[in-house]
């Protein structure tokens, strides 16, 4: 569970840092950012889950997210979207299957069962990783989880599958029905197989629809200049909202898929966070 | 004095765009970007200058500041840091010579002489292609200007040459003495000549003995952990401080070098410029 720094940055009073470490869930190493802001006693953490093509770094370098962070009192993890350097045939292949495109679910089929297990990894190995190192000034018993795009439905689904892990989540321009949608069909025909039922395991609309956990409410923000509006499907996540699952689907004229999107309301996720987080 | 639209991207209910033109001064294709508020009348305008290896995108996709120039209601123009692709023999071969680094100055030698005219492209030909452009949005007649690192060398050295013109001067990490730091010294050689009387005509510090145009006073933020500290020589500069020239100079304890560190100070230089032009 040792962590290793890899790079420290002063930004508003706090640190924006990276570590490395050996994943025995993703059999690779794995990187992931952590800003810890500068506060008097432990602080509440939200996770962070980034979209196709991306690394740790693209939300650390472009959200604007630690003016935020520093100012609400919480920690944000970003992982890594995938496993890298696995030698898995085809992982370098295309942006939207293998290396960054890992989708956050468990893979049951080869090449990639051995090592694309985002999901896992999110949701039990990298909180040991963050207890095991950050336990002084993180209480990680206080946790929620946000994300963009592909990172989106990391967040929706990681959420409605752990009731009462995450005391919030929220997303922008959330991929909301992946099985109805080129990226996810694509994605999940490689990774969990052919057969449909798998795929509903990691499909935020369908998971909704039988949730059974305390209610959750996501905060759900897109743009209507997003490029890729129609692969993201909010309203078919909408339609489903019920007396278990609300969603407080917002949508923003002129905005589209950007980080400049991002940024421009990552502090009212980040508001809407940490008071859910105190 | 055509620009050509390059990307526009909604943010804090404003516009960053990037657009390029063909550039007469530099003799090749420019870009710049440029970020409109959502404001009603014209607003002022704000150059930010970059460092060694950046273009155009850096500042706007790493600094945060269009929260805060949407807030004071200042547009902020981002030249690119050198000509590109001039087939110049050797452009490529350095990060700190050539593409990139540009080090706002007019070279007289050769191979540089034909293209390297960063100095009058930022103070003479940006200006005017900015006027053409947007003059029914930006009040261009009020303007000032800032930078990072090379670039706050030249922030500094534009403001000093040209009394007046800029109502307000700030700098992150600049370089304050070139002509007694490596990277000056390098790049001053090839773009300058051996002759360091035609040195000093680019270097802040130097300028500064002699200035006599209305009085500046120049903001200065330099962090106690920046790796290259030791190149920037700002003591130098606050040294030289007199009637006409003053120097804030604020070291921070932990910044360093990087976007971080601007992140977190920028909104004090957009509302000192912004005050300045109001």
């Amino acid at each position: 569970m040792a962590a290793t720094l890899v790079s420290s940055n002063k930004i508003f009073g706090g640190f924006q840092k990276v570590f490395k470490h050996a994943s025995s869930t993703l059999g690779s190493e794995a990187k992931f950012a952590i800003f810890l802001p500068k506060c008097d006693g432990k602080v509440p953490l939200i996770y962070w889950l980034s979209g196709l093509t991306c690394t740790e770094q693209n939300f650390i370098t472009k959200s604007g997210a630690q003016a935020h962070a520093q100012k609400y009192g919480v920690a944000i993890v970003c992982p890594d979207t995938s496993p890298r350097n696995c030698n898995v045939p085809g992982e370098d292949d295309s942006y939207d299957l293998g290396t960054g495109a890992g989708f956050y679910v468990d893979a049951t089929q080869e090449p990639w069962a051995k090592n694309y297990k985002m999901y896992s990894y999110v949701t039990k190995e990298l909180p040991q990783v963050i207890e095991a190192n950050f336990s002084e000034v993180v209480d990680t018993s206080r946790c929620s989880i946000m994300g963009h795009s592909m990172g989106g439905h990391g967040a929706l689904i990681c959420s409605l599958k752990n009731p009462g892990k995450y005391r919030a989540v929220s997303a922008f321009a959330p991929l909301c029905n992946p099985t109805e949608c080129g990226w996810g069909q694509k994605a999940f025909t490689a990774y969990l197989g052919a057969d449909r039922k798998a795929w509903s395991e990691y499909d935020a609309t369908d998971l909704a629809k039988t949730y059974a956990g305390p209610p959750i409410s996501a905060l759900i923000d897109v743009g209507l200049n997003d490029e890729f509006l129609n692969d993201l499907l909010p309203d078919n996540l909408h339609r489903v909202t019920n007396d278990k699952v609300k969603v407080n689907l917002r949508k923003h004229e002129g905005y589209d898929h950007s980080y400049y999107f991002i940024a421009t309301f990552i502090e009212e996720h980040i508001r809407m966070h940490s008071e859910a987080l105190k």
